[in-house]
């Protein structure tokens, strides 16, 4: 049976942060579906969103397992959609830690066939964060070589 | 003398996780005041404050131990106009630790005769944060089963 | 009822850190008994038991809520034999956390009556460990200014 | 391909917490070998290794999936040994996390084909740690609801 | 050659845990820029920055080596504008070291001769936080004993 | 006035985090003296240590700012001794960062003229420990790319 995972996130922008984890989650997974969120806590994205999963799909343009979504749902709800058993995520720090042990545990009381598998992020790339790089973008910094994409 | 613990909070939604913090705390303290408040760095409240504080009330009816209030002031005034000496806490993780950590030093500066008394949430509500539900809840999820009352 | 709680520790040597916890803890009990317990898994003492139990002892001799044991066996145990239904901990920053949450859970699966409660340690005592004690006592420096009585 | 993850450890004893881990991980991989290592630094074992791994395999002896070696070399050697391109890893807390960074990228040095993945423990085991059941047992507490067989 | 550090925040207001590292930072340093940025996360200010920046400049108006500027840029660019090798930062708890670690290899990206240095908060200090004293000076506390002038 | 640095350390091996912070501090210091130690908690060494002490001073021996000693006395003592008012020391996490906290603020109760001076590790360096390496050595592996010399 096909692996399937979701890749949830805002993703304002996406990093090479990102980009690691997926390339390394294609050893695990069949497929992985980039999940980009709508979410709620954080009003105002700062990169357009069709704008972003326009530099997202091209990243992976050769790369027939990644797919890219736009999603406005709960996560647990979208991977029962799209038959998705697993959600992948990458952990940077001690805070990442906290913050995503919560969801994980909510998402499998939401839907208890959901597995969050994580892979601690490489380090040279876990200072990568995404408020990082819209700080440094909005000041006219060159953020290119954050991304897996120009911008 | 009789020992009074307020137990503050925005409760946004009162979760079982709190729920399992008075209940435990009524095993040390002779009556728990649920203060519910409006928190001024988080602005706009999902839950109708009152609606909220109703449901709260119904929770503990039958038990003349637990008052719930709102309140728009210091916690450490409020201590004070209350005759409570003690501030009850729920401790989930490191993140709930550090802050609650700096929260509760600041206490005992602006009122020395306030101790704040943590317990550790017991493990399977750890996971039930009040954002967490709101998210569902606005999705249109079941968030019944977080909560010791129905929405 | 008498609320007792036990305060178990090794003790190696017994610190300021220590005695600001049961001052502020006889705030919330009626009797707190400190319970110097045979650590297993750290071999030796550093300092001689009945030594240390007898500074413990002269430091509360004015304290009749106070009183201290030598223990060899289980704190769950322990505190069911001294009808005792809380364990007072202190807190002094997150590797503590999640140490004490670990054992807590534990004590209340092997005795679900026993409930802990944590305060967290005064920030001045907060560096004050028995381990770093010992190594500077070790040195032959003095160490009179971190614990309640004099060595 | 088959999919084969380690799950190494000490396993002193082996617990309800690792019994989670690995029936999660059997969701992700084709095979997993619990590998119980003679660790190093923890010199001397409570629990026999022969009665451990025999107690482990008949755990799983219904499950052709699961494998259980003794190993005495380093991970990322026995890993390239068993054709094992997966290190599959419980974490509980922060404390974990710290550890578990350290060493995952140390195992990606020495094989860069080597990846860990991480499932959080499910709360209600996350409060069973080797440690605590060593030292329940020694004093003769009943730690069989903390196994998955019976000692 | 002259030995200079940055000291950027928000400074909202400037507290004695700010003065503490800033004093201490004067051992290291030649000369402390203390750079009261626009911080674009944290839309509008509680303290007017004039106002603020007069207090911190009256408060090291003795004090020759320390000078007080007002910054809209990134902080990468202001120190190669002042000639500054060197970000002098506190470290409050493990939240603060977290975040920290994130902003400073994001700093050395951009700017590779520039080194953050860290110094952990007096804990007397530590409980301080700007967020904190707002929240009092909002609700007519009196928060001149955190401050290192008066409001 | 020179400005000496004490990098206290047991470094059973010395490994290139180590080397990162000393060539990283010598920006800050005109003088750093690696100091050896004999730590009391670590009984017995598994590189010798005058093996261990050549290894650092050949590393050094063409940067006269850098000195090498062996010590087995209170860090805070050593420092007088040496007129050294800093201690340099590497973070590489928040277990280090707990750790460093309780060592850093006894350092200055021992010795008030004596300032922790922190940089955060380089990502690409913070997985190397010398635990972690002393146990792929003793498996035979190869642990020369983690060293800034050949063993």
């Amino acid at each position: 049976m096909k692996k399937t995972a979701l890749f949830p996130g805002s993703f304002d922008p996406y990093t090479n942060g990102h980009h690691d984890i997926v390339m390394r989650g294609l050893n695990i997974f069949d497929e992985i579906i980039i999940s980009v969120g709508h979410n709620t806590s954080k009003k105002n994205r700062y990169f357009d969103i069709d704008f972003m999963v326009d530099k997202i799909k091209n990243t992976y343009k050769k790369n027939p397992s990644v797919k890219v979504i736009v999603y406005d749902e709960l996560t647990s709800s979208l991977a029962k959609k799209h038959d998705a058993k697993y959600l992948l995520r990458g952990l940077r720090n001690t805070t990442d830690f906290e913050y995503e042990n919560t969801i994980s545990q909510m998402n499998r009381y939401l839907n208890d066939s959901l597995e969050t598998v994580f892979l601690i992020t490489t380090p040279k790339y876990a200072a990568i964060s995404s408020t990082i790089i819209r700080e440094v973008h909005k000041y006219g910094g060159n953020v290119n070589k954050f991304l897996p994409y120009k911008v």
